[in-house]
Order: structure tokens, then sequence, then C-alpha cells
């Protein structure tokens, strides 16, 4: 890139749902996402939810000639790569949730286009099940906490940081906040010039077949959960950035009758340009309002401490009562042996409970177990906050 | 630090061994490391297994006058922390080993003395049980490599890394050549100027009281696993770092009978110094022998894949003779109800054996699950490998 020369990057992001034997129709909607990727031919292209190993060959051997680069797809050759895995996701327990088994993280992977290195963030944080009562935002928000840290510890020696994926949070809830207030991140949608698809950019729609009408009941629009959000870095950077375009997909595949996906993809088309005069990042003007935000997360991370603290004081208890029974039973065996007891248990009864007791002690030491490392996880974002709180209260004296 | 002033730092590393119920003499332990690190006023203090909470804010309460910042010790302002999960860390299954419940992990506190920029990463390794048959190997590896990229990617606006901890790995190790090529960092041991302690610098040696003196029969002197290493970074620094001085305790603490732990302490005195000229780090000298190592950890990587998949397959197909078993028992049932069969089975042992297929079918399952992410994760790391063995392979071509 010479002189005042612009570099376009058309993004592609969608979480794809294609879980083996639950999504409906994955198959033909991989095919149909792979045929419309060949026609495009984006510059990046950001998924999520491609869980089968035999999907995603598929894709790679389909789009190879046009996208040589994968993990996931690209066209420029990729510098490295990291995985960060948050430290909460959920719990293994609520099997009908099933975040927990799927591991959430970020990826990272950097590229260097015309000489500008990129940092490309890939992400899916948990999903919200019951906005009302939501068990999984302090998870949540520590996940939002951590990709933002991690963002901000990774992208140093980058120009350019872009972060595509399924945030599972509406535009205005604390951990997008958090998120775009702690690493400076602007929303694409938010910041483009031309936009075109759903009303307000929702990515979950009732007008998606695929989408469970019930849960968008107080939404009749839907609502904005995928992401494209971008940033220059540094204090002082010789690039800008703008959102020339931002498209979202309208509850079908272009020129089809069956959806991607039960979300809207999200496709962005940037212009990055080399400045002539450097011009310092404007980050630091939010910095009151920041303040409040992390107070506000602070807050809901310490409410789920709490929640942790009593889970792992009654799984603990739970686990102290199993045993208790299981060594009355033994005494009662020993009496019985030793001719001081009088009528004999029966014996079907007697090793059922022995059993269930035993079933309870393994259980409730490995849940008591489980909420002591959420506990500790909790703690432990809850002091990087009140670290991070120390520092903004800090700066304006120095200045 | 103005002109060519040097900065002196005094680094101190331990393994506490502080695991409640488990370790021996554990308050007294505390108590006394606590105290001489009160007299001794090191700069850094890096604390590994430190895991009881009353531990840690005991430390905190007494060390808080010398060491007003912790997480872990430290005598300057920290600016901000961030810690990396390792991906894989043994077996939930091998209870004796807990390694997997332990969450193995690396912190990172970033911290500035007098204008240098220092980022310093404290970390712990899966444990070596049997240096013969490692099962653990691939595990470690993975370990190593992400700690390495972590670092790498996390490093970059820093002028000086320090690492330290209890790496598990003997100096010559394939995990320990692939973190050291893969960052450029230097052993302190290998660097001192002057040294003093155990021959070798060992850190797990047979006149520890505490250690198992069996598992050190092959080695008579001990073996080195704990380290200080440190580097400065970037291709052209400003600033270069000096080990003046390297000490182990020998076996027992300063003037005491017992020692701080099985693990000796590692103390380093580092020199910082602001060079006159920049000048160019040498990093990429050894860059045909990395090529190597990473091949050489790669294979091993590999081998652990093998294994992995195999444990998948079996726990899977375990799971699915449970599934059969249950069915065919519920066919039984079935058949006695209907009038079918013969005499009817045993209540006892027919409940007996539905409650054991029920808990295998559990437990396979689970198993299954797990070694599916460790197979998943394992590709992964082969993956990444892989494409860094590309681009070193590229580099000479390009030059």
């Amino acid at each position: 890139m010479e002189g005042d020369s612009t570099l376009q990057l058309r993004v592609f992001d969608l979480n794809c749902w294609a879980i083996r034997y639950l999504s409906k129709r994955r198959q033909e909607r991989m095919r149909l996402i792979g045929d419309v990727l060949l026609q495009e031919c984006f510059d990046l292209i950001l998924l999520q939810e491609v869980w089968s190993e035999q999907d995603y060959s598929d894709l790679k051997a389909k789009l190879g000639g046009c996208y040589p680069f994968s993990h996931y797809f690209r066209r420029f050759t990729i510098l490295d790569t990291l995985l960060y895995q948050y430290s909460l996701n959920g719990y293994p327990y609520m099997l009908q949730h099933g975040d927990w088994f799927c591991g959430k993280s970020v990826g990272l992977v950097i590229i260097k286009i015309s000489g500008i290195i990129f940092n490309v963030y890939v992400t899916h944080l948990h999903a919200e099940y019951c906005r009302e009562k939501d068990a999984y935002l302090p998870h949540r928000l520590v996940q939002a906490w951590e990709l933002a840290q991690f963002i901000r510890h990774t992208s140093k020696a980058a120009d350019v940081v872009l972060l595509g994926g399924d945030l599972n949070m509406h535009p205005d809830d604390v951990g997008i906040r958090l998120l775009r207030g702690w690493t400076g991140l602007q929303d694409a949608f938010a910041e483009a010039k031309h936009f075109e698809g759903c009303k307000d950019g929702c990515t979950l729609i009732p007008n998606n077949c695929f989408t469970i009408k019930t849960e968008l009941l107080p939404f009749p629009l839907g609502i904005r959960i995928d992401y494209i959000l971008y940033k220059v870095t540094g204090a002082i950077s010789s690039f800008m950035v703008k959102c020339e375009e931002l498209k979202t997909t309208t509850g079908s595949a272009p020129g089809r009758d069956i959806p991607f996906s039960d979300h809207e993809a999200v496709m962005a088309t940037l212009h990055i340009r080399r400045q002539r005069e450097a011009a310092s990042a404007t980050l630091s003007t939010a910095e009151p309002a920041l303040v409040d935000v992390v107070t506000e997360a602070r807050t809901e991370v310490g409410v789920g401490l709490r929640a942790a603290q009593r889970q792992r004081y009654s799984t603990g208890r739970l686990a102290v009562l199993a045993l208790l029974l299981l060594l009355l039973q033994a005494v009662a065996v020993l009496g019985t042996l030793a001719g001081l007891g009088g009528q004999p248990f029966p014996k079907l009864s007697f090793s059922l409970l022995a059993f269930l007791a035993v079933a309870i002690l393994l259980l409730a030491t490995g849940l008591h177990l489980f909420h002591t490392i959420e506990v500790k996880m909790l703690q432990g974002t809850e002091e990087q906050m009140r670290m991070a709180l120390r520092v903004l209260q800090e700066q304006p004296s120095d200045g």
C-alpha cells in the first residue's frame, strides 16, 4: 500500500450452527455456505460453531482455491495463531445448555496484508438462555473481560485489530460496553456509512425459519448478538479504519429459500488507509464512563461470586451427609455381623441405598471441586477489575 | 534509570508445596518462607503451589510492609495482569496424580521499574511421574508450546521478559529446548557469573527431607526442574540483562533444619542496563536447530494424538456396549412382563447389573467426550507447529 491509497477488506462473519445430529439440515446449509463463499470471494471469513471435523475439511477442500489459508479462512498468509480458553463457561451439569462441553475460547490469527499487520480474533461467548434471570451473566462477563484483556495484551504489535463473532450480548449490555470501553474497539454496525439488512442490524430474527419464536417474543424485530468490531492500535496510529458498508442476510441465504444458519451472517466492507499525519487515538476521552462500566461489571461478577460460594458450600455439605450415611451403613453392617442388632436389613434396599450414597458422594465431591474452581476464577476476575479501576482512577491525577 | 546506570533486580522463585492436608509441615514451612522473605527483601517473589487462600492472605498480611503489591509479591506498581490456562493438563481419572484438578496455567504481571517495562510470567507445568514411560509428555509439550506462544504474543510491548517456575523438565528435555528456542529466553543458571548452591543447579535433591528418595534413584545429584529465564525483547533492544549471581537453597532453609519445600528455592540477581547503542538480538542464529526442536516436539505431540485417538475409540466402544447391555435388560424385563420368558431373574443381581451398566455408560461417555477434546487440542497444537515449521523454513529464502 503506497502513499494514501486505500486497502479494501471484505469480512464475512457467521455462527454456522453446524452441530452433528442436533442442527437442522446441517449438511445442506454447509454446502450452501460453501457455495456462496466461493462465489463472493471475501477477504476474510470468520465462522463459529463448525463442530464437525468433516464439515471443516469439506469447506477447506471446497474453498482451497479461493482461500488458500484456513484456520479459519483467509486469502493472505497467516503469520501466527494462538487460542485462549476462557476460565469459566457455564456448568457441566446443565446438559440441556451444553455450553460447558463446547469449551468456549477466542482464536487469534495474525496476518499481513499490503504491509499492514492485522490481528484477527474470532470468538463465541456463553449463550443467554433467560434474559430476566440470566444465571450465566457472571460467566459471560468473565469471558468478556478475559477477551478484552487477551486482545489488549496480544495486539500491541498489530496495526489493525478485527474481532468477529457471536458475543451473545445485546449492543447495550454491560459486557459489550465493557469489551468496547476496555479495548477501544468500534462497532462496524454503528460506524457503517451504508447499511443493508435486518432492522437495527439484528442477527437473530423471527423471520428465520430455524430460530425459536418463543425466545424472541419480547423482541419482535429480533436481537443483535453477532458483531464485527475493529480498531487501530497504539496511542499514535498511522492508520485509520472506516466501515464503508455493513450487510446482514435477512432470514434466508441470498437467492435461496433456506437460511445459512439460525443466525444471520454479518458482512462488512472496511477501508484501511495510511494517514499522512499520525493522529492520536481518542480512547481516553470516555474514561469516566469506563470507570462506571467496570464498576457495574464488577458488581455483577460479585453477585456471581456469592452464588458460587453458596453452591460450593451446599455441595460440600451434601458430600459430608452422603459420607455420614455410608459410615452409618457400615456401622449397621458391622453391628449385624457382630450379632448385636435385631433383624437384618432387607438386602436389596440396603445395597441400593449404599449405591445411592456412593453416587451422591462422588457427584457432590465433583461439584464441590468445580464450584471451588469457579469461586477462584470469579475472585480473580473481581481482583483484576479492582486493579483496573485503581489504574483508571489514578490516571487523571497523573495528567 | 539515567544513562548507563545499572538496575539490580533480585528474584526469588519457589514451588512451595503448600497443599492443605497433603503437604507435610505446611504451616510451619509457610511461616518460615514468610520470615525469610521479610528479612531478605527481594525485588520480585514468584511462588507456586500456594493452594490455600488462608496461606496466601497470611503471606500477604505478613509481607505487606515490604512487598505492597501482591499477585504474587512485588515491590513495584503492577500495571496489568493476565492468566492463561493451558488447554491440556493430564487426565481427571488419574486421581493419584491430581494435576488435572489443579488447573495449570501461566500468570502474567506487567510492572514498570525505573521506566523499564517488565513482563513477568509465573507457571507450573504438568509433573513427570515416570521418566521411562512418560504418558504426560505430549500434554507437557502442548503446555510448553502454549507457554512459548503466550509469551511471544503478549511481550511485544515489554522491554524485559522474566519467567519463573517449576517447569517439570530437565534442562535438555525437548520441552525446554522448544520453549527457549521459540521465545529466545536465556537460562539464568547457564548465564550466571557466580553460582552458589546444589551441584548442577538441581532443585529436587535427595538431601531434602521431603523428596521421595526412590524417585531420585537414577539421579544421585538430583534434578533441575525449577528455572528463572529472561530475555530482552524486540529485534533491536536498547537493554541488556545479565545474571550476576544465581543461588539455590541446599536441602534446608538458610539457618534452619527444615527446608522451605520439597523443591529448592532459586534466587537470581539480575543486572539490567540501558545500552548506548541498540544491539540487535541474536535470536535467528539458531534457526536450523530450532527447526529440529520443533520437529521433535511435533513428533511427540503426534504420538500423544494417536494415543488419545485410541482412547477416544475404546471409551466410545465401551459406552456403546453398556448401552446395548441396558437395552438387552430392558427387552428381558419387557419379555418377563409379557409372560414370554421362563424364570424371572433374581432381583438383586439384575438391578445391580443395571446400575453397573448405567454407571459404565455415564463414565465411558464422559471419558469419550474428554478424549475427543484432547484429540482436538493435540491436533490444534500439531497444526500450529506445522505452520511454525513452514514459517521457519521459508525464512532463509526470504533473506
